[in-house]
């Protein structure tokens, strides 16, 4: 409603669809109105009213306070709450009861001075980095202290306040966890668990999305990092899931920290689910996380490998990378269905492509360094798949083939994507080294003509501008290359990591 | 308390160290305690007591649920609870009065399906993405709402209970606001302020860090990913601090939320300051993070180029990054000291020693691929920067010097490392040219023997481990280079995002 919307009808269906995308969401408002409606019977009915008094007016205000979004929240908040008020409790009587026998002058000054030193002491408490997650509790601690205390001292009987709001508020705790966990209950576990599987998803999405695009963009509508800064790539919304990702390290944690509360339930059935292993998974999964940043980085980056160069490598890199995203949406499913699996088949053949793409770079590494005086980009170069298999009769395949009869070569992928350029003829091996060995003594007499002092820098910009050398761009394809092996070498992690949590949660055995 | 220490006094001297830490824990616990102490005199005292009644023991909840840490988070939290307090007031008079004159049976029905719509009502926007920052005003109104209709109804004339309880809640919360802006205020701006100071060296360190270690590694005690991957590398603070640094978005958003709260106060004196370009600064530094954390993962790999290799661009790669770490600092402390400065010889200095290393590595390219079979790793490579200057003589040098002359060259820094390995005799350019040459034709004939099918993995492991072709390894180095002058590309926007900052914050303009 603070919209300022002109729309009514498309505020209206902006709401229905965030309903639709999470139903839990609204399962969630109704029970909460559902348990302050049940809270606020009892003083509407004129019986229970009759019983309790004014305090039960308390049992709304811990209803309204503790009911949470899921049941191991609940549960915490519960704890906190109950131990707070236990301990203002305790406090309260006992300093209540000392202050009453030392007379009615001291009385007063004794009560306000016991109020500053837990006001000060809860306070520096909650401060405390591992009680950080507890400081509900020591606020709960502080006013009810200063309620019992205060309301004692005017009303008299502090034990007896004290336990008629303890009553009271235990009444609005049992109603809120009993709600929470009987109507509907959404568990933090089973958010928990969809939210790693979501995580495994989004990787492997954005994983794929770049380098779909570091493949296609032919240089023309590369944006400029400035504009891009501020995290809005609207056309990668793999992305953007997968830098969501990349920041979830404290709603894993919330999350696992509340489903420890909760009771085994659902699928997760045995006592001492390993939740924090989630956690575990979650931070490996981050670590890979890491490189497809990484990834997205050079995709973005100002100093950017000749497209053409890119093209040449494209089936290699395609590979690696999809198998890499295969793998790790696979094990993201073992998760989602508690299947205990050892992914050998999809690693080796992730291992495998890699190799692939290790062996092609290493093969033509020439390619990569200082190469740009000799091959000519405006031409597409031929693709290394193809010189490498397509063409036996060509002296590169010749020169080739005993690398790769070290080993079964996996067929060549029929998912290869549909060739955008035509086939450029072959430039022939010889030919190439022949140009190679020119290279090697032309070198450094070159003219390194794009570099230049001082500002190259957009409009009206008076900061110099890092000017790449032309040269050294080709290694951007390099970088790029070694990332993505990177993170595959850290999918091997990952694999551990799920077995070790299939194998701490009891997953059902099911070898492939 | 909790800790179950058997030392007394090391826990004691834990709890000293913690608040001498940040003297401002201490402050901001007193000052709780001050608060509390206060409100509680208005029931402690007859006269107070006798005008306000009962309802006085509102303020004290008031100020314990109130009272935050800083004042902008105060304030906040004081407009949520206002806010809150005042719809709940306004909604629950309208529909008391509305219950009150549709007779004693209906009242009890209407009231509690208010109740009920209150709650589902409020519960439901609080999950909206753009509401979540209000989260706690949707409580307040809540329970408010229900204390407000379900005392009024108990005890009648809901507005006389409405307006009482508004005035101790407005009490409470006076008092909370006054005490903390007037009492040692702990500004939000102002911990925004360090915090992005404190991150720009965190980076910087960082940096520096990770370059030492690449550096200094000579493999030997390469600590497995498996066992580092739990954020755990005990002998690196700078990298805890940088990581620190990539999750503080949240921080710095939420500080910044709270900045917009204060005032005008101390250095920032302005109306409107700029807080959210102190997020935006953050957002690029952060950018530039990523890159040192994906040095780092280049530092951590499985696949590292070889010791030698690393040695050989060492000074390149040193003064790159200590020029690179030096302007971040430097950036840091114009902030720190509100100084509007463009860092143009520090930018330019960073872009000549990156241009150096880039003009190295484009110029020693042929070690980087495949020329591992070519040159004798166990032997120290020459140093890049020695074979360029310190060997005028030298056929190399006097190939160089024709690319070096387009620009003036910066004189040899004084600053490098001494050389920790003997002077090797300098294998001659033309020497090493003719090695790669014959490396041209006897290339694919090489065997690849370092690469093996199947599991090659840890003690008692099935699953197969990825193994890296020992001939890609040198592109390791291709790849923190590359990351490097990433980064260092970055700092432009980041050069330019603190000038703007300087520029709305209106710094003291000081050019050097």
């Amino acid at each position: 409603p603070i919209t300022g919307g002109f729309s009514i009808k498309e505020w209206m269906s902006n709401v229905w669809s965030f309903a639709k995308e999470d139903s839990n969401r609204v399962i969630f408002s109704l029970k909460v109105g559902f348990a302050v409606l049940l809270v606020s019977l009892l003083i509407l009915f004129r019986a229970p009213y009759e019983v309790f008094g004014t305090n039960i007016i308390w049992s709304i205000l811990t209803v309204a306070i503790m009911f949470e979004y899921t049941v191991g929240a609940t549960f915490n908040r519960g704890f906190n709450r109950a131990l707070g008020s236990l301990l203002a409790g305790i406090f309260a009587v006992a300093v209540g009861e000392v202050a009453l026998r030392t007379g009615h002058v001291a009385e007063p000054i004794i009560i306000g001075i016991s109020i500053f030193f837990i006001g000060t002491i809860t306070s520096f408490m909650k401060l405390w980095p591992s009680l950080v997650p507890y400081e509900y509790g020591f606020r709960v601690t502080l006013f009810t202290f200063c309620l019992i205390i205060v309301s004692g001292y005017r009303m008299g009987s502090p034990i007896r306040t004290a336990m008629d709001r303890l009553y009271s508020i235990a009444i609005g705790g049992i109603v809120a966890v009993l709600v929470n966990v009987l109507v509907f209950p959404i568990w933090a576990g089973e958010q928990l668990h969809k939210e790693l599987v979501n995580s495994f998803n989004s990787v492997a999405d954005s994983l794929e999305e770049c380098v779909r695009k570091y493949l296609e963009d032919d240089g023309s509508d590369h944006t400029e990092f400035a504009k891009t800064v501020m995290d809005e790539f609207p056309d990668e919304p793999a992305y953007r899931k997968c830098r969501a990702t990349m920041n979830s390290s404290a709603k894993f944690d919330s999350l696992a920290n509340s489903a420890k509360w909760e009771p085994p339930h659902g699928r997760f059935k045995h006592f001492f689910y390993p939740w924090s292993e989630y956690v575990k998974v979650g931070a490996v999964l981050r670590y890979c996380a890491y490189e497809v940043m990484a990834l997205h980085g050079v995709l973005h980056s100002e100093i950017q490998a000749p497209y053409n160069l890119r093209v040449a490598f494209q089936s290699e890199i395609q590979d690696a990378s999809s198998h890499a995203a295969e793998l790790v949406r696979s094990l993201g499913k073992d998760i989602s269905n508690m299947k205990r699996r050892l992914q050998n088949s999809l690693l080796k053949r992730v291992h495998s492509s890699t190799e692939r793409l290790q062996r092609a770079i290493d093969m033509h590494s020439y390619l990569l360094t200082s190469g740009h005086d000799l091959l000519d980009y405006s031409k597409p170069l031929p693709k290394i798949s193809s010189t490498l298999s397509s063409a036996p009769s060509d002296l590169s395949a010749q020169l080739a083939e005993p690398a790769g009869s070290n080993r079964p070569e996996p067929p060549q992928e029929a998912q290869a994507p549909a060739e955008t350029l035509p086939p450029a003829p072959a430039e022939s091996y010889n030919e190439t080294m022949k140009k190679q060995q020119r290279r090697l003594y032309s070198w450094p007499l070159r003219e390194v003509d794009t570099f230049e002092e001082g500002t190259v820098g957009g409009a009206g910009n008076l900061l110099p501008r890092m000017s790449a050398l032309e040269s050294t761009t080709a290694l951007s394809l390099a970088t790029f290359t070694s990332l993505l092996i990177e993170f595959v070498a850290r999918l091997d992690h990952l694999v551990e990591a799920v077995d070790e949590l299939a194998k701490m949660a009891k997953f059902k055995n099911e070898d492939s």
